[in-house]
């Protein structure tokens, strides 16, 4: 047993590894298999598991394990250095919240998301506000806390945690960028998309059929079903690890695209888990480069890939395949442009890639004033109103589509949101380094070939994996800085085309 | 924080009940979900929580606790006083072989298993008996070490982790009053019913109208499908806990008795997990009182109140409403008379009721003789078609059918078989207390009424938990101590009763 304090810490983190992927397991169960009766249980069995992998990760072993590795990381090579960084930061994170703190902030969550659930049903915000009120609170001392141990401002140490090394001075330069040209962007698109509506795609879907479909389509994207699962939830997630991944989607038998592209989207986030490196994968600088990252995959996916001319000739025949669909709607130009439809709309998970950073943008405004107090909970229902009509000039006319649509507040996810964003962002910067490197992309994907985009991905994205921080990563990828001008040329070239009739 | 030391002990089982509900739903999904390649990764998930297990019950806390407990046991309640006794046997049993001898049974088992599979389907026994040495010899030491710290003797040591206070002198009075009279029995019952064989039971029984059967009847009996669910799997088992209860059964097209069946044997354990006291329902005194016991259950449940005449009555209209069958061959007595056919078999689980102790005391008597060294395990095959024959008058062609048919010495089950034997035995003695506390029981089950069934079964016995020893359990409920007698009077009155016709 001669084991250098680097191999022990090592061993301890493929255990604390096996603990989150049994956790991991259990939240799939707990939304895909477990009999409705059964949460209460199942919460004590996550409650349990999540107190251990915290005694783990904060016992004072792993700190004197980490210093004593460091002082002999002459000769270590660059990933096993990047590899103690990692774990410096997650056993940073995890100490820097007393476990007091934690239980008192997991047993108010678990109020607040119950009674989040009822208020949204009801559209009665003053009765969640009481608890959206505590959840605050406690989310403000976590972020001061966490912030003063990270050397962060607390609002940047929330967004440390969900996308590692991005600063609200990063968010704040995105979000300008974004709201200088998308508010004009998205009057002139629906003007000109008012002129030539696409025909209706009605008819009834089967669901059986729409499985058979995803199934089809999921096999050649390359997902793995001997070592993974399809299912169907409420909301579609990913769940598992490298070696046992699960996505689910939700379908609707009236829209065939619904549970397709939902299924897209996880299928992005696990063939970025899927092509993590297999030699780290039970270590922390094997895991995903955070939220950011994951999103940039799952939307390049759903929002760049399928919502692609070549994406719609490959998939096109096999709508007629499965549901025996013809006619002139469901030609291709149709089809692309019923997936390219832009709308003003009040509900997030709804939002067309156009107007979505601006429903992030908003969230993004009202939660750094909820932790900082310049916004009281009472009043925000009144600012998110507001912030609609100013942002996207349309008004809820009651909170379950306004303040109440979302769990992230309810649940304590502050510092989330800007992740969807980000990723919208990020992954355009990729597509555009990843269509210059492989000019034929656009051929390859009208034939259902994936390899070309995979491969890219892999190379440049996926197998760094947490090896170094989204900036270096992304610079690496695209030779760039993070910005978002690649985003901005994307969505110009793709909705400001000329109909395809007319550029014919 | 003044919580006494039972009161800390009480925290940390409910820790530990937590952690073995989420080693149990990642066993059931390994069966039932998990993708074919996903063993691996889920071979490491297991071994994590097991070790966390492990640890956090045989850490210096929990004996100092306990010995602190026990000290200040006077105004303590009964089941309090019971609960410190289990909460020590349990540590006991954990404390007394080295993580080191459990390492290496662990990966000994591994291996075994896979080349037992391998062994069997080529029926080449010399391919495993290298493993099984080594498992029998890791045993044969674990058994000692268990031995030494439970002042037992080392079989006694294995018996007691399966089934609490059973010792050999038990089973060996058992088994001697069994073969004292099931041989000539047998002979008698298999001549007599060769002069009136049942009519064929014959068709196709398509496997979504054998699952709407069998939630209908599991429903009539009580299982709770919003705290449980019912799926499929290679051999019929019970995983979770109460608050999510799963069970299996294994489908067979040509056959709606095999799922049938086996999901009543498996709904009996869920009964039995679902009847103990809520309010114990995290601690040790909580638990099902070992594997005797829950097999008494099960087979209580598929052997005597399923092969019975009265649950015949309630069945055999569902079994045509749901598959449509008719005629003289599906009237209740032919299908009674199918349901208790004996037959020489060599197979253990496919064994009828009369036959099945004969397979348990063949295998009884050789894991003895291995442990001790008596019989080599070279000599193993031979031993087995020896027994086999003096046994039950057949000998196996081959070692698939012979002593490769048992997964169970491959894992280094030592000490668990008894338990089967013991399960049928004791649950015809309940079953003999049961009719005479509760007379109209046939009338009631021949309507599909199980509530007076299940009531006694809560009074006498899962309501107990694990309070009291098994022979003081049984004492309890049926006022006699542990004996044959029963099951003896129960086949007898079965099995050697006149033809319906010719006693009518």
């Amino acid at each position: 047993m001669s084991a250098s304090p680097y191999e022990q810490l090592e061993q301890e983190f493929k255990r604390l590894h096996a603990l989150r992927g049994a956790l991991s397991l259990l939240r799939w169960d707990a939304a895909v298999m477990m009999p409705r009766g059964s949460a209460e249980v199942r919460g004590e069995q996550l409650a349990a598991l999540e107190t251990e992998h915290h005694a783990l990760l904060t016992a004072p072993r792993i700190s004197r394990l980490l210093d004593r590795a460091q002082a002999n990381a002459q000769g270590m090579e660059d990933w096993q250095i990047a590899n103690l960084r990692e774990m410096r930061r997650e056993r940073d994170h995890a100490i820097a919240t007393p476990v007091s703190l934690i239980s008192r902030l997991t047993k108010a969550v678990s109020r607040a998301e119950m009674c989040w659930l009822d208020a949204r049903a009801q559209r009665r915000f003053e009765r969640f506000a009481p608890h959206l009120e505590e959840v605050v609170h406690l989310v403000r001392d976590k972020a001061a806390l966490l912030g003063q141990a990270l050397n962060l401002a607390p609002y940047d140490a929330l967004v440390d945690e969900f996308s590692p090394g991005i600063t609200t001075t990063d968010i704040d330069t995105m979000f300008k960028a974004l709201s200088r040209r998308l508010p004009a962007l998205i009057r002139e698109v629906i003007a000109a998309q008012e002129n030539r509506p696409p025909r209706p795609l009605e008819g009834r879907f089967p669901l059986a059929k729409q499985r058979a479909l995803i199934v089809e389509v999921m096999k050649q994207v390359g997902f793995p079903f001997d070592r993974g699962r399809l299912d169907e939830s409420e909301h579609p997630f990913t769940e598992g690890v490298p070696g046992d991944i699960r996505v689910t989607t939700r379908l609707d038998s009236a829209d065939p695209f619904t549970g397709l592209l939902g299924a897209m989207h996880e299928t992005g986030h696990a063939m970025y888990d899927l092509g993590l490196p297999h030699e780290w994968r039970d270590q922390p600088v094997g895991r995903d480069r955070g939220m950011a990252l994951e999103e940039s995959q799952s939307l390049l996916m759903e929002m760049i890939v399928c919502r692609s001319r070549s994406f719609v000739r490959y998939v096109q025949p096999l709508l007629a395949k499965h549901f025996g669909v013809s006619g002139p709607e469901w030609d291709v130009e149709n089809i692309y442009t019923h997936l390219t439809r832009v709308r003003r709309g009040l509900i997030r998970v709804d939002a067309d890639e156009l107007t979505y950073p601006l429903h992030i943008l908003l969230r993004y405004e009202l939660e750094k004033q909820l932790l900082s107090g310049e916004l009281a909970v009472r009043d925000l229902p009144e600012a998110w109103n507001a912030g609609m009509q100013q942002r996207l000039g349309i008004r809820p006319a009651n909170d379950a589509e306004g303040c109440l649509q979302d769990v992230h507040w309810a649940v304590g996810s502050f510092g989330y949101f800007p992740s969807y964003a980000l990723g919208s962002v990020i992954a355009a910067q990729l597509y555009e380094s990843l269509r210059n490197d492989v000019p034929s992309l656009d051929e390859q994907l009208s034939h259902g070939e994936f390899a070309g985009l995979f491969e890219w991905l892999r190379t440049h994205v996926h197998g760094v994996a947490a090896k170094v921080p989204v900036q270096d990563l992304l610079r690496g990828a695209t030779r760039k800085p993070l910005s978002s001008a690649a985003y901005i040329r994307y969505v110009e070239a793709k909705y400001l085309e000329p109909a395809e009739s007319e550029a014919a």
